[in-house]
């Protein structure tokens, strides 16, 4: 077995270790955002990560820089650059949807996430590269440490804009595998709270019980940071808000016990240097004082490792379509051909299904997640793979989802962290937490990036 | 005390007894829908129910006809002219919000809601007046009986033109008393069931706890249909589906002890004609063989009214003003005077507000609701004024909310029905049920309705 060797992003840039540097006039919002813009102009017309950038972000990021001056910044989220996913609606920029039916497409007003942001004076610098309505199709975006390989989607301009350091932070969603995949696969964090704490509202639906708001960021810091944020500023009413949210980072947690998962994709889809750099990475750990559990120990997780496999089958998939229905129909029906002929498929799929079929696979989700926490419940959390493996070639493909559905369809908490190098790409460990314990986890991920560093 | 005089809509008009016409060929969908368009071209100048007519409503409803000549209609709906409340978003026809800041504006998909209907074969009739974002501004809808009333907001042009005959039934939203209290005033059933269990995507939202989707029709049986439809078709996807839903009427159910509520407005609001109907009416029931309990039998009941009414406090105001904050932060910031003062005023309620005394809020609101419901246990359902009279005069105000901000707080299925008459104008009679019961509450509503007839 080879050493441990930490990925490192020569390029990521982070927002929360410049704030002081605001507070304190030695910097501003404004130089933050011209480092930014610098970097995109050198190396978007390679990368297609923004679909457009924003001709009001100077002026935003100068009213911010006005806001430090007086000592008075609107939020822990002043002059922060972020991007923003072309799914998420903003009343001054198009939103295009990834697809030509959306062309030019003006929303009236911003998403709530998107207002969340700008009213804590965060820099909206434009909107990101996403694949076709978020769907698995493909992305012009190029990745930022090979422009022959995928940035991974459908987040793939999120990604490969913060992979490439010419953003801090960006918005992504996940519905099967699209904010940590990105992540993984452009060297950043990826964080995707429990399922409904950030509100989706204003966002372009696929399946309001898979679909999560995620953020990616070049640190976890940032991406704790804009989570909290959009928590705090409203939550997603109805709802429980994020667990932990705070501006400030949470002290690291040293996990005491971690169930190490060998679910589907470990035999067929990961390679040798990818199954070694995890293995290398996962015996540091266990070395260093956490106790990882796993299927040879205990027959139990065996069956965990089941259970979560039972839930990649075709029930998830199953589910999305029922709930694709609205719009997803009203495209298939008038926009013909600009829409996919797997959206297509999906509405034929979803029109053969039962009111009764699509409630009693709600029940079956539920009663499996129960099973899973039941399971589980001696441990502090979960790791995997983030991905397969490093980023593969070419632009047709976004990845694999096999190691992501698990964490997205019971709707748990889970974090891509930037840990792994394999053939000198970054790859992700994944990191999955219980419902609602959101803060605890972010607490051990901050443990897990700064172990061996 | 006077005889029980039920109120008699003479303009009334039934889709559901239409349909064997349509099957057996006698009418056409068509035939319909032309009858609402004599009526609206005979009547809407004066009652200003329509913001604007659906140009392809003819063609839609000519669809429908070759459907039944084919013997194959799409769904229980199919062919019933329909009135969408112009809070709805409409592919096919600007949606305005009752609001000069989204004049001209067209949304780019349909509301769930409206694409079910269309998926159903109902035919889009025109979109119906609502007070500015169905907040409870004036409006220039006029009463259908008395030119000089108001008809009742904020869903006043989908109660005016189902008052009027214009058409079977219209979508109207109830945030506090939205639906019913048009029905109320219009002599119509209104309908709003279980909080959550039809779907809101792509109606404009004003309180996401508080906002339902409700039915105005000219029989109880349309009413059922179309919320049944509604639910049947897609549900509101992650949540329950109505409860009973069916294309079928119940059977009526005659109540075995309802609880006649005492809340406020009785004593303030209520004037003796009033007091005096409703009485009469409900002494009817009791002869008729309904058990009927009240506070004077009772002294849990004065306490159930006590909880309902401190429901009825500031709270619901707070919480929806909370909830306000996206996207109506956005407007009062853009659009400044076109957006009314009332809204400004909400806004510096909701920033004067933390995400701590939000949750607090909805804990009070969940643990009061288990109480009501504890210690009405042993009853059917409650029995309440669906207004404090009929239709006031004047159109600045829409009219009070007082007796409808129970059922709309706690998310109970509600229905207002036409049962009374007080100085020649309709008013409501309120039948409020158990959490998810919305199929039992039609049954003892169908059975309201046909007593004493």
């Amino acid at each position: 077995m080879s050493q441990y060797r930490p990925w490192c992003n020569p390029h990521a840039i982070s927002y929360s270790s410049t704030v002081a540097d605001f507070v304190a006039g030695r910097r501003s919002p404004r130089d933050l955002l011209e480092d930014c813009l610098s970097r995109i102009a050198a190396r978007d017309a390679e990368l297609k990560a923004f679909v457009r950038l924003n001709p009001a972000a100077r002026e935003a990021a100068d009213a911010a820089g006005e806001r430090y001056r007086r000592g008075a910044p609107l939020s822990p989220v002043d002059g922060c650059p972020i991007g923003i996913k072309d799914i998420m609606d903003t009343c001054d920029l198009p939103t295009e949807m990834g697809s030509p039916a959306f062309a030019g497409w003006q929303p009236a007003y911003d998403a709530a996430c998107v207002q969340a942001l700008r009213a804590g004076g965060a820099v909206v610098v434009g909107k990101t590269a996403t694949t076709a309505f978020a769907c698995g199709g493909p992305t012009v975006t190029t990745n930022p440490f090979d422009a022959r390989r995928t940035p991974g989607g459908s987040s793939s301009g999120s990604g490969a804009a913060v992979g490439a350091g010419m953003l801090p932070v960006a918005l992504g969603t996940q519905t099967q595998g699209s904010t940590l995949r990105p992540a993984s696969y452009c060297g950043t964090v990826g964080f995707k709270p429990t399922h409904g704490v950030l509100d989706m509202r204003g966002v372009h639906p696929i399946s309001v019980t898979h679909d999560h708001l995620g953020v990616l960021a070049g640190t976890l810091a940032d991406a704790w940071r804009i989570a909290s944020h959009l928590s705090l500023w409203q939550g997603n009413p109805g709802q429980r808000f994020l667990d932990g949210a705070s501006a400030d980072f949470p002290e690291p947690v040293q996990p005491r016990r971690l169930m190490r998962l060998y679910t589907r994709g470990w035999e067929n889809e990961a390679d040798a240097a990818t199954r070694d750099a995890f293995e290398t990475f996962v015996q540091g750990l266990a070395s260093g004082g956490v106790e990882i559990i796993a299927r040879e120990h205990d027959p139990r997780i065996a069956q965990v490792e089941a259970l979560l496999d039972d839930a990649f089958s075709d029930r998830s998939l199953e589910i999305t379509a029922y709930e694709m229905r609205w719009p997803y129909e009203q495209y298939a029906a008038r926009h013909g051909k600009l829409i996919e002929p797997r959206v297509h498929d999906r509405m034929a799929q979803a029109r053969a299904m039962t009111a009764d079929r699509y409630a009693s696979l709600l029940l079956e989700k539920y009663v499996l997640k129960q099973k899973v926490m039941d399971l589980s419940a001696d441990c502090d959390g979960f790791l995997n793979l983030s991905a397969s493996g490093p980023a593969p070639l070419g632009l047709q493909h976004t990845g694999s989802r096999t190691f992501l559905t698990h964490a997205t369809f019971l709707g748990l908490p889970a974090f891509s962290l930037p840990l792994l190098e394999v053939e000198g790409l970054p790859l992700g460990v994944q990191l999955i937490g219980k419902p609602q314990e959101d803060g605890r986890l972010c607490a051990m991920a901050a443990w897990l990036m700064s172990f061996n560093r």
